[in-house]
């Protein structure tokens, strides 16, 4: 497999995908065989998640970043496979906190078997995968994992405290995003270092890579909820407008229009509009003022500095491949 | 502390109160101190939850644990306060799949902040304890402890699948409790040898012990539910039958009664009725058939082998206050 990836020409993120296929499918069949609970129900919940289409971008990333550091073994594939169960439950349980019946398309757990499965198979999961991932003995995987689920668990909690919250600042916001999304990449991103056996300083870049491009890709996400093409607005749009939820755009809006606009924004918001028309003003309303331009220049700035983190780093084609995959993560494609 | 403790005589569970209250003082400070997020809210709930009166169960046997395996320092008191992170972080999602409003009396976590906040407040207390847990860096913690959280996931599970089904036996009953509550206790008993670097027969032998007492807890918890005076039958009591549940006393007097009984009893459970007449009826048949008196001896019967467990400890103080607490664990005093 490396050799065939040491031959691959890295244009976009089809060539990532197509000389990493091996790789990831090595981590699908890891997926499937940490699946061995006695429960059956267990197994079939976690089948159902974990076979519901996710794009596998943290393991992606783990496995980039050991091989970018030297690393030849399979240590990394089999801790792919674990932050995919740990992203997995953070999933299940959002779905319940969201109330959400749908996820990329299909039923989530929670609409098919019961919130009280999602919870559970949630906990399961996230249990399973630290008990294989203490089986590593790495005092710094551990470190680095656990410090991950912590964060990623706090910034929920930080999320839910300011919702509907008018106040919130920039840096407050960045900071919820660099917990609820950035711990985990960054995370996936060190332990590919770490199992590469990589010096601190190394570790250390790799983790600074993987948060940045973690904020990069929840900002472009939080745009792009109100960015897609005006025929499209609907239902998959506006989802953190309708739930309070202020992201960049907002936040860069409200800072930007009259006070009059100010006021109606405040009662939009207030009455957690789902309605187009409501909708279809705010997002007219950002494009006046450039505020989705401002958000999406935001992320493409996170990206710039994670490739610059990158920079200890020798140059290889999985470096270049960590490149591409810094710029997918602001990209329309997934 | 170790001195007042070593002339203590304990002859019940109030002389074990007595006699470790330093220790369990210490505990509490401990799980103050461990609550240092910088999210207010993580602070404001996780408090109120550890502070709702928990007995303290598992944090108290940790402790005597490590000083039965002759332990004087004080890691045993900082993982005592993890163990009950944990313990908290089940009883919070324990409360959204069971839609409880009450816990000991109080309003739970879920119905005070909602069942999101109770989910990710739990998510928290969990992964904040297992942060602090990889801060000891000992393999043998870190393994007994994931296993005793995925087993407690495993066997709620479990639970959900059989809920309703009139085919469990009493073998698949008792492995749903040992999962379900026998594992944590286990592991605390466990680790209390741990850090008192006992040998491999005594950290299994207190391992041994966690787990019998743990079921023994369990199975008459689940036997009290059916078996207070008659006089109090109501709203705390047949919780069980109402939810489907089928515990010992029930699996005994399903086995036992005439066709015609059985047949009455599958109605009553497919109502899942809260109706005083219809509990009252089945505890009067459980009284007939000694089903209640059945599963009481068998509690009775694991606290006996939790016991036998101890014989390769020294005698002690300590090793007599485990004596104590095994017998506490049946006892219709919590």
């Amino acid at each position: 497999m490396s050799e065939r990836v040491n031959t691959c020409a890295i244009a976009g993120m089809s060539d990532v995908w197509d000389c990493y296929r091996g790789e990831l499918d090595a981590v699908e069949d890891q997926i499937r065989q940490n699946l061995d609970s006695k429960v059956a129900l267990v197994n079939t919940v976690c089948a159902h998640i974990l076979n519901s289409g996710g794009k596998r971008i943290r393991p992606l990333l783990l496995i980039l970043s050991a091989r970018a550091a030297g690393y030849t073994g399979r240590d990394d594939v089999l801790l792919a496979g674990l932050i995919e169960y740990i992203h997995t439950a953070t999933l299940l349980h959002d779905d319940v906190v969201d109330h959400a019946d749908l996820r990329r398309g299909r039923k989530t757990a929670g609409g098919l078997w019961g919130n009280q499965v999602a919870i559970l198979v949630g906990d399961y999961l996230y249990c399973q995968a630290i008990c294989r991932i203490v089986g590593f003995r790495s005092q710094d995987v551990n470190e680095c994992l656990s410090e991950a689920c912590r964060k990623m668990a706090e910034g929920e909690l930080m999320q839910l405290s300011y919702r509907d919250d008018a106040a919130i600042s920039e840096r407050e916001y960045l900071k919820i995003v660099e917990h609820k999304t950035g711990a985990l990449i960054a995370a996936a991103c060190r332990m590919g270092a770490v199992v590469a056996d990589a010096d601190p300083a190394l570790r250390g870049a790799a983790f600074r890579f993987g948060q940045a491009i973690g904020v990069a890709f929840q900002v472009a996400d939080d745009t792009l909820d109100y960015a897609a093409p005006r025929e499209s607005l609907g239902k998959s749009l506006g989802k953190d407008l309708g739930e309070g939820q202020v992201t960049l755009p907002l936040l860069h809006l409200r800072t930007h229009c009259t006070d009059r606009e100010r006021a109606r924004l405040a009662e939009v918001m207030e009455q957690k509009p789902n309605i187009n028309g409501e909708l279809a003003w705010v997002v007219s309303l950002m494009e006046r003022y450039g505020s989705i331009d401002y958000a999406m220049t935001a992320a493409r700035g996170f990206v710039q500095a994670a490739k610059a983190h990158l920079d200890p780093f020798e140059d290889s084609v999985h470096k270049r491949a960590l490149h591409v995959v810094a710029d997918y993560m602001v990209s329309r494609d997934h």
